[in-house]
């Protein structure tokens, strides 16, 4: 099976957690808007966004084609993929575990976007930098450390020196836990750095995921697109401040 | 089956989705939180939230209890539940659908909830009222509009007529919808009472639920909340003009 992933092309947004999923599970994709040429590239999935009046069709990238099959929503995506690549427990109750686990990244991931945009996606961060400021400001101070410490807590309840969040092997909830906590870093570095010692089997777990050879190839090729401030996770100074 | 709901229980909120799918398929199930007695009551679902370290437990409610499973995340809930309250179609690709729909309304609920709370939960609204002004407004303008515009085209990609969202019967992504809209035209009337000749499908859609026997019979008991000023949709006049 290949896997077609339509996501924008210049940041890593939600697709990374999809795309680290086929990544870490060596699938074979095409990142389709990153390619170009005839039905690639940005337009080919604006086409799928745009579907005519009485087609099915997503509210938002990233989408997945799989076959005949089309489907949107980020842990939604990595639900179906789970099994696919192995990156899942086998048993329902493990997959419904990881995929509340799963729900639990989307939420926060959606606080994190907030953070520089609180008023309006349609509205420059520039235009909205007092009320960021107010934002970032509680989301440090109580929501970062509810969430780290609720993910901390689970993994801790998964059993003594495992590293992964979900079952005995690596799964798609560990890899968006690697993104969360590069994101943050990124995002964040000085409350990461000073909450480091809060978190020690996330931390523990971010570097194990690192070092997964399909995962480190992964992020030393130029698949893996840079951290910038276009993304979820952006690098404002003076929020942190 | 006796399935347990945990939630708050003077608030419809997020747990009103779950309802009304146990409502909707008359399914046997205690509101655990909004009885009192031995194990239940607030105390019972804070016990649920506040699990012992090294135990799983739930980021926060709803939650269900289905014999020794225990589920959170509403979308997630609702997907368990689905095909065994006949709420969804019964092929992979119907599920597919549903859920990635529900997973949309999930993330029009945070941006709903955040017009009046676009800072920090842990605010009042009064100390967060100039924000959820300037929010409210752009939400008003421009996403209210991108999801229902979304949803009434998604309704017409199901077929002419069928006044369901997914498949040729009622799905829990109805019950969902019929929710959105009961909510929206209690926070924001007079913007809905405007909008309403550009979704006619969901209208239709909304009364249409709205009449079914076991709902209409729900709506009537002292089982649904009314709408109040605590839940996700609130009714503040001045964030509407």
């Amino acid at each position: 099976m290949r896997y077609e992933l339509y996501y924008w092309p210049s940041i890593q947004g939600r697709g990374e957690f999809v795309r680290l999923a086929l990544e870490a599970a060596g699938a074979e994709y095409i990142d389709v808007a990153r390619e170009s040429g005839r039905g690639k590239g940005v337009p080919a999935m604006m086409q799928l966004l745009e579907a005519a009046p009485g087609t099915r069709s997503a509210f938002a990238p990233p989408i997945l084609k799989s076959g005949e099959l089309l489907i949107a929503q980020t842990a939604n995506i990595l639900q179906y993929l789970g099994p696919r690549l192995n990156l899942v427990p086998k048993a329902e109750a493990g997959r419904i575990w990881a995929h509340q686990l799963q729900l639990t990244v989307t939420d926060f991931l959606a606080e994190i976007h907030d953070t520089h945009h609180p008023i309006a996606n349609s509205l420059y961060y520039r235009d909205q930098k007092a009320e960021a400021k107010r934002r970032t400001k509680h989301f440090l101070a109580e929501r970062l450390p509810k969430y780290l410490g609720y993910f901390e807590n689970m993994l801790a309840a998964n059993g003594v020196g495992r590293r992964c969040m979900v079952g005995r092997t690596l799964s798609y909830v560990d890899l968006s836990m690697f993104q969360l906590i590069s994101g943050l870093h990124y995002a964040f570095p000085a409350t990461m750095a000073r909450a480091a010692a809060d978190y020690p089997g996330l931390h523990d777990l971010h570097l194990h995921v690192t070092e997964r050879p399909n995962v480190a190839a992964y992020l030393a090729s130029k698949r893996r697109i840079p951290f910038n401030d276009n993304g979820i996770f952006r690098h404002y100074p003076e929020l942190e401040r």
